[in-house]
């Protein structure tokens, strides 16, 4: 037992009034936030946009800025690629599975297109180059890269296209996207209340969800929504009791947020009987170099190998931390080492240099013969351009011939690893909702008067996820429910 | 959205009156149903416990009918065995886990000699003898068998000493349990209302749950409890939408469970409002031979070993289903083969049987030399007793010679392949309570009036699962949840 503050609804009869009133009360100003904010305001109505902390942005600002978009964006087209929406969905179904969200991700394809002209029209402007090299964020300005379309088996269960949209930024693009999205949000009509937290859900004795229980600077203050509340209050990484129950693969490990992602939004709504999906679905993340994996193998610590190094990154990481016991290697040969381009290496230095693999799984604490057996079978088949264990691409397939150097992938980049497991992530699950952004009870009935969307609900993700599928289906996602809010009434 | 049924709480107010009432309403007539009606009738509490079947038992009552004890039992010593709570809690903590619930596992330790006695007070008998292999279910009447207290690594964790307590019986012992604690419930003054089911929390004004709609044969019928309702409903794997929600990794798999565990108490318990914890968390077990196993090797599709093959066999089970993608294979040699007792064979033939490990690769649709590699490291360090990937105990350790087979161990009993995927479990999580059968809200306070026990709720276990941990902890936590209940008061 916890003496957690309550985050139980609270009854409209109990107050003596609000100190605002709004037509749709979005309650977070990350992207699904601004998104929500923007369609409601556009809309006509009378939109308030609550965010705890200092100003808007919340973990989208900090996010590398990737788009998962498709179909045939006008990007994808100036770079030579022809995708349509059944493609799209057939990759996403699979890498984001299994057990995606066929309804949602159905509709998130169907109007993939639409929803990158939408981010155009919002003043977000994106190069027409691709970024053709396995990387978590290519060091380039380029508009748009690979996410896994073109790795094994996923390209033989659509046509391999990139997908990875990227607005033109230096570096990480997430405070672009959030700085274009709050302006477009307000200049639609939205206001802001930064520094207010919102703590508990007003409900009329109908069951009606009516507005929040607000706290700023410890004081409370209480909002009405004549329409609806939209939670778009982000996942719940930052809460170590609910990670402990409902997410526990990521105990312990850093945190892909900006601090702030601690379930109050799923805690509210459940409070009211809200049902909730797929608590247990994480993005996990090694800081590894993909580079470097591509060029060479991973293998876990008995010398195995248990994927194609060839993958988006985000899934051989998942495949490691969720699946494998530690420890992890990245092994690799001095030609292959040679071969990264200097823009890929993110400073990175193999360790453990030996001139055999029998000194090397000494080094690494393998059993003898482990890792001589793996390189073995791994350079029978490549010298014939083959993998028969897990497809890699045979352009990266090479025999490994001595030096030979390990690194390990939870410290890929220089420096990083003191920084904890060098394992970092995010929550996928959240409250159950319609493709509307609807949340549902128990009974599987929508909660009048309130919406989700973002990580504080289930959106597109089965047990998978790839880079942008998160701003993605937030964005998408928060659209429908901003527009659904400012018609929702009683 | 779905036309599920209404699992929605009723207010009292909308009642006239109730049908029947009493102190303690049990929900559930499984075996924490029964432990939890005996102690609040023996508590002196009135009490009534609905089942919506045609008489009690319950998934309880299908089960092989371990008991997990130890710290010193009566058996155990009979036994020749030396055990004590911090032994069987260091094992716990490790099997149960990552993750298990310290709290909980700590009674539960401390109480298992008592809890031990307690089940003999209730008549049932235990054969003073071990049955000393690896086993599912021992073929014998042996009271005490290894549930992989004896495998690396748990063996370097605490010392190793069998825990598995078996009643005597010819046959799986879950219905001679569910006998005799149904037995005792009634005789305590328990009365069972058979054919009807809990639809439906009723709640007063203050948010007291005092009662319980049930519908019996389609009328509705109503339960007044003065002291409190306790909810011993059962896990979800009946339950093919909660499955889908938050433990997908059993859909499509077969069912532990008497065909009823649809998650009632935990869907009309959290529309209240109550928490959840570990609902991804499953049982999941091979129709699988340990005796052939622990022979040979299980590898991967890949041909590549996972675990050691004398571990429990629901940790090797866990480890096949939940982390390695299919298909799974037990390679043994002839000789191996032909070492198995007969009476732990279980009817069961290899496959594919070849005189060297390249037919059987090509045989298995594994890449060419990918067995041969593993069988080679695995003979060459077995030579000298040694298993230096997974340390399987060296009683088992043997070079592997021609002749060759395989068997696959989703379908090791004879004859039971056809009946599905060869996988079948149960769900692990539920309804977030104390150490006392409180129901705990999103704000981690009791819900009053409100207990749950058995896999309605979250119990000892973390992310894995011993034979005989879900009948002790649903008796163990619902005797505390009965006992609790009798006294529960506003």
């Amino acid at each position: 037992m916890t003496a957690t503050p309550s985050v139980e609804p609270v009854s409209a009869g109990s107050l003596t009034g609000f100190d605002h009133e709004c037509d749709v009360l979005v309650v977070g100003f990350g992207c699904a936030g601004a998104a929500a904010a923007f369609e409601a305001a556009a809309a006509g109505a009378d939109v308030l946009v609550l965010e705890r902390a200092g100003g808007p942005g919340g973990s989208s600002a900090m996010s590398g800025g990737e788009l998962y978009l498709g179909g045939g964006t006008a990007l994808q087209k100036a770079c030579g690629f022809d995708d349509d929406p059944d493609n799209m969905f057939a990759y996403l179904r699979a890498a984001l599975g299994p057990h995606a969200d066929e309804e949602k991700l159905r509709l998130y394809c169907d109007g993939s297109v639409e929803h990158f002209e939408w981010f155009r029209a919002r003043g977000l402007t994106f190069n027409e180059s691709l970024y053709d090299a396995p990387s978590w964020m290519p060091p380039t300005t380029d508009g748009l890269m690979w996410l896994g379309e073109n790795a094994h088996p996923y390209n033989t269960l659509a046509r391999p296209v990139p997908r990875g949209h990227r607005p033109a930024t230096e570096s990480f693009g997430g405070w672009l996207i959030m700085e274009r999205l709050v302006a477009a949000a307000k200049a639609a009509g939205a206001t802001g209340h930064e520094d207010t937290r919102a703590t508990n859900l007003v409900v009329d004795d109908d069951g009606r969800v009516i507005g929040v229980v607000a706290h700023r600077y410890g004081d409370p203050v209480t909002y009405r929504a004549r329409s609806a509340v939209v939670l778009t209050t982000g996942g719940f990484v930052d809460n170590e009791e609910m990670l402990a129950h409902h997410a526990p693969v990521l105990l312990g490990h850093g945190k892909v947020s900006a601090g702030l992602d601690d379930g109050s939004g799923i805690r509210m709504a459940t409070a009211l009987g809200a049902a909730t999906r797929r608590m247990a679905s994480v993005e996990v993340a090694l800081t590894a170099l993909p580079a470097m994996l591509v060029r060479g193998l991973l293998v876990n610590g008995l010398g195995q190998r248990f994927i194609n190094e060839d993958v988006y990154p985000g899934l051989f990481s998942h495949a490691a931390v969720v699946h494998q016991p530690g420890p992890y290697w990245a092994i690799i040969d001095e030609e292959g080492f040679e071969d990264i381009p200097a823009r890929d290496l993110w400073g990175v230095r193999p360790r453990h240099v030996t001139e055999t693999l029998a000194e090397l799984e000494e080094a690494l604490g393998m059993p003898p013969g482990a890792l001589e057996a793996t390189v073995t079978a791994y350079n029978r088949h490549a010298e014939r351009k083959r993998d028969p264990y897990f497809h890699k691409d045979p352009k990266w397939l090479r025999p490994l011939r001595p030096p030979f150097a390990a690194a390990d992938p939870r410290g890929g980049f220089g420096g990083r690893e003191e920084q904890g497991t060098g394992v970092a992530g995010f929550t996928l699950g959240g409250l159950h909702t319609t493709v509307d952004g609807a949340v549902l009870n128990q009974s599987g009935r929508p909660i009048p008067g309130l919406y989700a969307a973002g990580r504080a609900g289930a959106g597109i993700h089965g047990q998978g996820y790839v880079s942008g599928t998160s701003l993605g289906d937030g964005t998408f996602f928060g659209r429908r429910a901003g527009r659904h809010a400012a018609t929702a009434s009683e």
